[in-house]
């Protein structure tokens, strides 16, 4: 894989769910989207937001389908992703993601939280190919901020030099 | 403490529980259960399946009762100390888990969640004895994959050699 | 920025909010409230607890008001920094704050979970000054241990000496 492929799938995922990959992140509240430890990276919960609009907001198993839940992963992931190029310069630089957890706003008999997270691992795997191995947790919760479908953060380590 | 005393410990908790040691973990989604790095081990979100079953399901506070919920925290946990003892071939090699995060499928009034955790809790210090020190967040949710009871997670470290 | 300052800062809050730096912390459960691995430090979940009182109980956007929630996420700051402090010896030592997860205890229609995370990262703001920069992940969830309003949880870094 050469260094252009991920930021190439990368830009061309954004283009099909919508996502503008160059327009400024919009990030609320006092705090910053992330921080690096030595190479460890922290991101702060991404929501579907594209732009200043909170593309699938509601509750996951009543007026948001399994189907928009899962774009409102990837959604979110798009952004996670973006973070990430934007600090290593390119995602060939990326070892890969360490952890990353899903909350789906959903119904109380809603219990396809896996299902739903898929739809971001999938993109990881699509960009970063076989780096894309992480460990996921998702769970169901009552809200979200900006009533979004889905939030969800991740920790990612930078390749070593 | 010698280094047969932790796995025979997790051999002892995981026959009461009928949780069977040697059978191959069901992992769903598109994710892996242990990501490594360097010293620092992430463990995907663990709810309480033995074999392709979920031995504990539903609402805490309704029709699980505050027992069964701390049996669900301890077979999860039997499962993540599982994924680590395979994953270091003996939990002699286990420097200590610095972070576990315990969500508690429950009803709007139910506040054990400290009480649900102990269940898993507790078996870190049967297991680990003075190594089975960690942090600890139990929150409730709405809802958890497969309708599961109780699913946790966890960050754990290697001892250094 | 002397070493006096944020320590001071961090009195100051304290006596603010009728929070007592020096009496011991009630801690719930079988864990330990931080766990250091290197530099990195993991601090146990948080709640507005003021000696062995939940401050601010209950859901928000219903009894409790937004104002009483960021107070709320304040408090539990509080108990976070003055546990960096007593494992420091001062919040000099600190680094910084990696990662800040706020679960907001709300009704299913209360979406304000970032302003109410803002009573615990303008704290750290106020205390840390420029090192007061976190990454940041809010959520709604159903219910909290001691039917808590507000929990948070972070992991923090401490300065290369």
């Amino acid at each position: 894989m050469t260094q252009l492929d991920r930021d190439l799938e990368l830009a061309a995922a954004c283009t099909e769910h919508g996502f503008d990959l160059s327009a400024p992140l919009q990030i609320g509240g006092s705090y910053t989207s992330l921080v690096r430890d030595g190479r460890t990276l922290y991101l702060s919960g991404q929501i579907p937001r594209i732009g200043d609009h909170v593309a699938v907001v509601g509750v996951v198993g009543a007026e948001v389908s399994l189907d928009r839940a899962k774009r409102a992963a990837a959604i979110a992931m798009l952004r996670a992703l973006t973070i990430l190029r934007h600090e290593l310069g390119s995602l060939e630089r990326l070892k890969g993601v360490l952890r990353l957890t899903v909350y789906v706003h959903c119904t109380a008999d809603f219990t396809q939280h896996s299902e739903v997270a898929d739809g971001a691992s999938d993109l990881l795997w699509r960009v970063l190919g076989a780096a894309g191995t992480h460990t996921r947790t998702s769970v169901g919760v009552l809200q979200l901020p900006k009533n979004a479908a889905v939030e969800l953060d991740l920790i990612a380590a930078e390749a070593e030099s």
